[in-house]
């Protein structure tokens, strides 16, 4: 009999890790332990059940304990809850439903356990229209609501991927939705004017959106139930989706002597091995480093806990591979639209401390030629050296590709110069000659080699009329649609005629559409002897910093 | 008065050499010659126009000579022919519709003629029947004659992108399409088996196809022209478009001392500067060097054109930026399909005596519980060491975003390694917990770490029965609706039990349907103590062979 190994924990990071472990050992004795009746089912799919787009349950179960069996040897156990772990007699404490409480020792475990939603304690949480999500019992509690019982109105609390997709899955099926953020923005990886494109698409299409407003409390009315927010806001509702975060599920590992974070995250090294020796974890439940900046920190999604799952399998077999950390990518739909982001944003750099410069471009999905090119916005961090820190997108298309592209240069610990010169795919239907990814590194490089200044919208509010001028370089019939107060229009075709237009004794602020005017005026001014800066992203990201 | 710059050539590299230029240098006095009427037009469009997706005739013309000289106040002389250079002198001349043969001094030149396509010396080939594409001129031509004179049938010679795009654009208008390739397949950037998948996809839209069959001659039949080959077929059509390659257009540098290669491009270094000072060269006419072989080629697309007039604009103001070399990301639209490839194909490899491994996955555009996946086949290859050399794919959706990445992992010289590691971004309409990419690195990390050992199709071929016992390791159901010869069904699911079946004398050559049961069963047959392989790919990669 080879080695006994327990896998507490059998979805994402678990059942990832008992198919990688078998594969590599066929000999060793692997027991999945889950404490619901459900493994290795597809999470990130639930919302989109509940939305009927996803319309078999059964396409959600990727895996049943039967076939793991028969195709991995694997004891699966379903119903079991590990209560405890003792390092020093190498055992596990589990509490069946079927067999009770029993003890079953091991030569290694590799802890999944995942995270679980946060319920803060506030009056009348314990109601029963209050809803969490987070596996197939919540989510068939709640697909219940919504097709059977008839439910036409929800209220969602909670402006992160879950909340924002439950909003928008509800929102589908023909609900009233209202969704209720505490903090000035919903989908936190992104910066708050990339999140006001998305918060404006979920509008655009009929929910309800309340930001800074705190929940204080509910109130069951009969069939209905009343959310009362800090704020003195009162809305009623049938049922309540809370989804303002998750906290990792390792209450089970007090007093096991594996060392936990501040907020319960197990402590790994970078093989995933805890600080008691034969026991490894993975997923929602550990805490990592940040790929980019190399704080410690969590990351709650499921490409990390697939690879984490695998990865520690792999040291049960010592083979000695790690995770070198996690850079935070992530995607989300909402509606039509798509918003994606990966490494840092402006808000961690600036908590951090972390110098930084930024950059937005506005291109098109692809050729603007070829039919059915969309515009997208891409921002793009980037330090004084040129590493690329972080990039968000939002669009209709594309927007995913670009993101990867963007996030493969951050692993590789790429620069601006190197986003210029990838070499990508370009046909009329899928890109542009300069992809988009280019134009970002081509903007990027022209502000880090200081060929042209830039400034962003906020940076409008403390300007001073008296030290610097503001002209809009786009057609007169661009600005009259609408600009910036107070600027003057010179279109950039006409301003080496009008030089003698400006005053040379302040520093010029110029804008665009989207920059590359901008950009372009500022070239020729910057030679001619001014002080010149341009808005990036132009006149779309000073909309976009309204919202 | 600032420096005065030549540029040769007003479209992808002139014209992106000409803007970038004048925002670097405000001061200097730019001409760019183009012999054509039109300048900076959507080369890449043309086809596109041609089938009438793009409908408008002025969406090709992305730039004209007034909006040049209104935004970068660039002197653009069009129907100007320079036919010579004297670098001793600093003169070019040129012969101009307008103004006759004149000569102008330069302080720098760039380069940007381009390539024009291929016109093989046959009997026949001035009839006025013969088309070929490669400006507005051509388009014009073309699409007069299937717009107006309500041509019905066409002969393509060439499978290669353009061949392909206009069989594809012919067709969608109506007409009776027949593609001629020379090679044994279509689309050479492929190796055999990709590229026919594609070719599938052609005949499957009514295409006709002939392989392996070289044009003789051609002949004018009134209305019609008949088309011969070597093989003896004789087609009958109203057009033939001729699309079997380019080559450089630089006959108007002979004499003048820059260095041509073997096929007449330009030689130049990293900074793009030919073999004479002060003079540049960029796009289709130049030789470039392979990225990941380092052997000289050339590479006739936009992207790399588009980059390199931008390199060589910062060269002629001394930046020293320079251009590392081609890997080949290529991309077509074959009707529903796309076909993307990067780096170097088998058949390169091969040529240049280069060791290499190869994998396929078959892995879905995005989760497959979530509606609208399709699946997509991704060709890796890589070396010993792990670098990746190059990959192809083909698929409905994602294709794209998947060759995207590994190309960029590529330009950062990265390893199977790092294909496993990306954070690449995931939500169910989007990709998997494990990205396709982080799928090929899995399979190919586990064939380089010897976990698994893989055969191809092709070897099959050789395949000695004494010697060797293949086993299909998928369902029964699977092996009755088709398998490969001879092969034994044993379920990779029944593999534990049915060990006994197996002579341990031989090989085990198991298969499955796209190589993950294969391999599994290879993890637990090699561990018995078994000799086995696994068919990378599986039976749909065997299918792929066999078209
Ligand atoms: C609604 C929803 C949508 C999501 N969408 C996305 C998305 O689009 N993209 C993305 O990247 N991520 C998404 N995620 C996150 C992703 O699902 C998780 O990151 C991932 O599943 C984490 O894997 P894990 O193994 O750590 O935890 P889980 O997959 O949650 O598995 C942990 C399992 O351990 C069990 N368990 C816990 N404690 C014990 C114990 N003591 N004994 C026995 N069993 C125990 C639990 O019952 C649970 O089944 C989504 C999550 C949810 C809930
Ligand atoms: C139909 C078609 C489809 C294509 N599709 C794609 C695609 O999907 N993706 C892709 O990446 N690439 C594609 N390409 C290739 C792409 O267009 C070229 O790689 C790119 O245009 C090369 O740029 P260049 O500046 O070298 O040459 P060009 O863009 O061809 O410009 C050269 C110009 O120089 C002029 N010229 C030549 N000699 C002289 C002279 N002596 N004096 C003055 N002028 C001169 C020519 O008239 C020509 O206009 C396609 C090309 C064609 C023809
Ligand atoms: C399905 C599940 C049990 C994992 O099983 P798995 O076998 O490790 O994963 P996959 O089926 O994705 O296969 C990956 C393996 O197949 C191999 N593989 C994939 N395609 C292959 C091919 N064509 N040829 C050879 N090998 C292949 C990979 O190399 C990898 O093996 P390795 O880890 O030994 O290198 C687990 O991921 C799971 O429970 N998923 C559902 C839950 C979840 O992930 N939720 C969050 C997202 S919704
Ligand atoms: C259009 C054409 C003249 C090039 O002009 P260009 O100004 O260099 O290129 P683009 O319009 O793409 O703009 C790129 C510039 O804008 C800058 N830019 C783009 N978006 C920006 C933004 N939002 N803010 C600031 N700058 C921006 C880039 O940095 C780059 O400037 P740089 O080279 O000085 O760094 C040339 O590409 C052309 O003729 N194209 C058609 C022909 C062709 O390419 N055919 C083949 C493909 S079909």
């Amino acid at each position: 009999m080879g080695k006994k190994v327990i896998i507490v924990g059998g979805v994402a990071g678990g059942a990832s890790a008992a198919a990688r472990l078998r594969r590599l050992d066929e000999e060793a004795q692997i027991i999945m332990f889950e404490r619901d009746s459900y493994i290795s089912f597809a999470n990130c799919g639930l919302p989109y059940y509940i939305g009927d787009s996803i319309k078999e349950r059964s396409k959600l179960l990727v895996q049943t304990p039967e076939a793991m069996y028969k195709r991995f040897n694997i004891d699966v156990r379903i119903d079991s809850e590990v209560t405890g772990i003792n390092p020093v007699t190498k055992t596990v404490t589990v509490r069946s439903i079927a067999r009770g409480e029993y003890e079953e020792t091991y030569d290694a475990v590799i802890l999944s356990p995942g995270a679980k939603p946060i319920r803060p304690n506030l009056p009348g949480i314990d109601s029963a229209k209050i809803h969490t999500l987070r596996n197939i019992p919540d989510t068939d509690r709640i697909k219940k609501r919504v097709a059977e019982d008839g439910v036409s109105s929800a209220v969602v609390i909670g402006g992160g991927f879950i909340g924002v997709e439950m909003a928008e899955n509800l929102k589908e099926v023909g609900l009233e939705v209202t969704l209720i953020e505490g903090g000035p923005q919903i989908l936190a990886p992104f910066d708050a004017e990339m999140a006001g494109l998305l918060a404006k698409e979920l509008e655009g299409h009929g929910v309800n959106l309340l930001l800074s407003q705190s929940v204080q409390g509910f109130q069951d009315k009969g069939e209905l139930i009343e959310v009362t927010t800090a704020g003195g806001v009162t809305l009623t509702t049938e049922m309540v989706i809370l989804a303002i975060g998750v906290s990792p599920d390792t209450g089970f590992l007090q007093g096991s002597g594996i060392e936990l974070g501040p907020k319960g995250h197990i402590l790994v090294n970078e093989q995933l091995e805890t600080t008691q020796r034969d026991i490894f974890a993975a997923g929602d439940a550990i805490e990592i480093k940040d790929y980019v900046n190399g704080t410690k920190t969590a990351l709650p999604l499921a490409g990390p806990a697939n690879k984490q799952g695998r990865i520690a399998a792999d040291n049960v077999c010592g083979l000695g591979t790690t995770f070198k950390g996690a850079q935070g990518t992530s995607i989300i739909k909402v509606f039509g639209l798509t918003g994606a982001s990966t490494g840092n944003n402006e808000k961690t750099l600036q908590r951090l401390g972390l110098p930084y410069h930024v950059i937005y471009v506005h291109p098109n999905s692809h050729a603007s030629y070829y039919p059915g090119a969309t515009p997208m916005t891409l921002k793009l961090l980037f330090n004084n050296e040129g590493s690329v820190l972080g990039a968000q997108g939002v669009g209709f298309d594309g927007v995913d590709k670009r993101i990867d592209d963007i996030a493969t240069t951050i692993r590789f610990r790429g620069t601006v110069n190197d986003l210029t010169e990838l070499e990508l795919a370009y046909a009329p239907p899928y890109s542009s000659a300069k992809d988009p990814v280019n134009m970002a590194g081509y903007t990027a490089q022209n502000v880090l080699t200081g060929r042209t200044a830039v400034f962003v919208p906020k940076e409008l509010e403390s300007r001073d009329e008296n030290t610097t001028l503001l002209v809009d370089v786009r057609s007169e019939i661009e600005h009259a649609n609408g600009h910036i107060p107070n600027s003057l229009n010179i279109p950039v075709d006409e301003l080496r005629a009008r030089l003698s237009d400006l005053d040379a004794a302040k520093e010029i602020w110029v804008y665009c559409q989207v920059g590359l005017r901008g950009y372009t005026a500022s070239r020729i001014l910057q030679q001619k002897g001014f002080r010149v800066r341009n808005l990036t992203g132009g006149y779309k990201t000073y909309q976009m910093s309204l919202y």
